[in-house]
């Protein structure tokens, strides 16, 4: 037997819930070589779709049984579905199994794995977020390539009662992550194999706090979700349908609403679980719109897009 | 001599103003053959270096000089601007030509051209509204392809007391277009040599009255770019420079910050002539996002995304 110290792996691996995102870990992780066998839960159908395109080498429509035998578990659902079939599974984990997720937002998800998990729930529970596309959906989506080159962030659990992570190499307790850094302290074994996997699929892996993750992430991804979405609202209002008036656009236009096209389950979760962040930036955008329309055409409108401009070029593709 | 009867020419041509627009308008104007001598008007930096380009056959620093011996007058400068040179071009106009222009709003426009050319404004003036893309300026940037498959707005002026074109084919009143439309009643001779010169150079040529236009486009173009430059100012507000957090996006944000690149200067003059649409606009939007807020999490919110979802289809790239 070859063993190789270089490539990690995560023997034996469920992923639950087949589609864009659960499709595309299962093929990627296939195609990188880092699992030995890999468990599909979902329905039916997809089970046998999933079997038959390779992603999956076996199958359950039961998520507590699928698990049953795994050394790592992916939840690959929307946060709220998710939270609910880590309580159902949690009992049947192997001792030693690690529980991470694919979800847009981490606080819920990380308050229901202390409840759950208690004490232990920092080294049983990795939650993660791979920042990848989600205009389409579906197991027909699915790419072994999805997560090559994205950026993953992973958010160590804070134990709730001390505000802090436990370092196992030191046997005391490290710092969590302040903001996004590259590192992260107190990562178990398991942990760390994790990390290496989602690294050998391409995946460029960072670590945060799941509250500061789900603030950041308000303004940076739910804020323009919003905006395109109450966009395509506003446009409907002033148009109704079939207006030749709304073809009448240099293509900024179609840029624009291009999110507006996301799945409204997905995002009626993300929504629900970062409430308060997604409401904080939103109001903030209020107010810019509202200083921008009382300004229309003033010396100060003209700062403000020079500023605007300016900040715009910070942001990377 | 040989003459087609299928090439329009515009003879002598004035293009004033030669950054992105009038630059890429003097290339493709002379790629399609249908101007015999092309006039540019700008500084003598650019002047000079049209004519390396090709793009011009002379210039004037002058504009109404420029404009002495031409047939057709391209306006190619930001809308208060061009309302400026109007005034300043109109006593030097030969007879028979015909202005236009490139402004992005035509309202502002046309009650200028009314005020400079009284009652033969309509048949002097013909305000356009190429809608090519915008988030590069200059010269340099100038190109021969910027309008092929573009859609080009003509908004025929109507005569402000009588709310109607005159239809000089008939000798009588012509009805203003109602929305956009393929055709306009009413055009003299120089204005439809105008439309087939702009078709010949690849554009879909539209009609609308400058009114209906300054509406529509406050919806969707101004909308659009007061969303992405507000959305830039709130992002600084919330991270400031440098700070990592503004990298953690999936690429939606990029997309949707991509207008606030667009050059503040033309903005300042945009948002200045259609202050009174653009309010409304942006007073329904902040409407929308409001409700929005309101129901995060709820079904109403997932009712308004799905909404939402469908109304983005219509519109095409």
């Amino acid at each position: 037997m070859n063993v190789s110290v270089d490539r990690p792996s995560l023997k034996r691996v469920s992923v639950i819930g087949l589609g864009l995102m659960g499709g595309s870990l299962a093929l990627a992780l296939r195609r990188a070589g880092v699992a030995e066998h890999i468990v599909g839960c979902g329905r039916a159908e997809l089970l046998r779709r999933g079997q038959e395109m390779g992603a999956i080498d076996s199958g359950s429509v039961d998520a507590a049984e699928s698990v049953a035998e795994s050394d790592f578990v992916f939840l690959c659902t929307p946060v709220e579905t998710s939270i609910g079939l880590m309580a159902r599974i949690a009992p049947r984990l192997r001792p030693g199994a690690l529980v991470s997720d694919v979800g847009s937002t981490k606080s819920a998800f990380a308050k229901a794995a202390r409840e759950i998990f208690g004490a232990s729930a920092y080294e049983r529970v990795l939650p993660g977020h791979p920042l990848a596309g989600r205009e389409l959906s579906g197991l027909e989506h699915a790419s072994a390539d999805l997560y090559a080159g994205c950026t993953w962030v992973l958010t160590p659990l804070v134990a709730e009662t001390q505000g802090q992570l436990l370092d196992s190499s030191k046997g005391s307790l490290g710092e969590p992550p302040a903001g996004f850094t590259g590192e992260a302290a107190g990562l178990t074994a398991a942990q760390r194999t994790l990390r290496a996997a989602l690294e050998a699929i391409g995946a460029h892996v960072i670590f945060a706090s799941p509250e500061g993750h789900d603030h950041a992430l308000a303004y940076t991804s739910h804020l323009p979700q919003m905006l395109s979405s109450a966009l395509a609202l506003t446009l409907e209002e002033a148009f109704g349908a079939d207006n030749p008036a709304l073809q009448v656009h240099a293509g900024g236009l179609k840029s624009m609403l291009r999110l507006a096209g996301s799945d409204p389950a997905m995002w009626e979760q993300i929504a629900a679980s970062n409430r308060g962040n997604i409401a904080e930036a939103l109001e903030r955008l209020e107010a810019e719109l509202r200083k921008l329309r009382e300004s229309l055409g003033s010396a100060e409108f003209r700062k403000r897009f020079e500023q605007a401009r300016e900040y715009a070029k910070f942001v990377k593709g």
